[in-house]
């Protein structure tokens, strides 16, 4: 008899060669066949697990949130970096570029994916705004920000970066990208009520 | 002969009926046919203007962008109305929700359609940016915003109230929103560097 754990890993064994495959092949061009002949399993056993190839995807994209979580946990934890470091640091890492995600965004991207898009901001905003609240009570109790809303200010930080840098809504040339991030900075700034020019250092993370 | 006249009132002719009938019957359940059986033209006429079904809808898409542009320039220019009430009711005119666009809007949302969604926003921003930046110039000359960045915070703003309040990105309760709006108007304030409070009374408008 199967037990719930090795049910797990063998959910996690096709998540990890359909990644593989829609980075490598591309999503269209990835049958779910494909998917199985690698994993060396019968249809009727990905089917236990998945719906359709698009219900991998969107599992696939919930492991990317929670590995970029994972990451910003991870930076938050150590108090031994000033608070601002840390939170800038943390929502830089949680962002899926880093970690070779870049092909499955390129996926997630593309017009005809938007919905996968859509369903991305959602789990990063859900999964992403405790943790960074945690960050900004910090900041409070220690007189750095100065604000009245706080999840509201982590959601709109977050859903700004996101939808500014990583979907392509705004059509901005590369050499634009210095000038927006201050920007974005600058309102940050504002938003989390901190001294200005308070992050601006941090530009060069972005570029 | 046919006058290029003509032509833009046929094509405005095709999008008012495909409107309406996306309106009532639903975009799935309209095919092209159902579109030139009211307006009574040949299969070959319609495809004279349009390649698709989905192409009129993004005419019409780009064609609510332009009402609510035009009835935000109108409220801009009543030069009679205070800055700050001009701007929140532009910004608020300017949204489909205005003027039975509802139902568009509806299709448009559905996950399915997440890619018009994009298609708009990206529309939006880029016609109604200019509009609001004239106004914070207006603002900056009247010493009453006080900002680094005023196209880059218009764009931020304009992308923030419509995903927070036109997309189904948030799962908020009804109850939520009237705290949503407050925080919503609070960080407006601050990016544009006004007076805390200044858009409090603004509440009311949204809810």
């Amino acid at each position: 008899m199967k037990t719930v754990k090795e049910g797990e890993v063998r959910k996690q064994e096709i998540l990890m060669v359909a990644r593989e495959l829609f980075v490598t092949k591309g999503y269209e061009q990835t049958s779910v066949n494909d998917i199985l002949k690698i994993v060396g399993i019968a249809k009727g056993t990905f089917y236990y697990y998945f719906k359709s190839k698009e219900e991998v995807l969107a599992a696939i994209i919930l492991n990317i949130v929670e590995e970029g979580a994972k990451r910003a946990e991870q930076i938050l934890k150590d108090k031994s970096v000033p608070l601002i470091s840390r939170m800038m640091m943390a929502i830089m890492a949680q962002s899926p570029e880093f970690e070779g995600s870049e092909a499955i965004r390129d996926e997630m991207h593309k017009v005809e994916n938007a919905k996968l898009e859509q369903f991305y901001t959602k789990a990063m905003l859900k999964r992403m705004t405790p943790l960074l609240e945690d960050a900004v009570a910090e900041g409070v109790e220690a007189d750095l920000f100065h604000l009245n809303y706080p999840r509201e200010t982590i959601e709109s930080i977050l859903l700004l970066g996101h939808m500014l840098f990583d979907c392509n809504i705004m059509d901005w040339e590369v050499e634009d990208y210095p000038e927006k991030i201050q920007s974005y900075l600058a309102n940050m700034e504002r938003m989390l009520g901190t001294k200005e020019g308070e992050l601006k250092d941090f530009l060069q993370m972005f570029v």
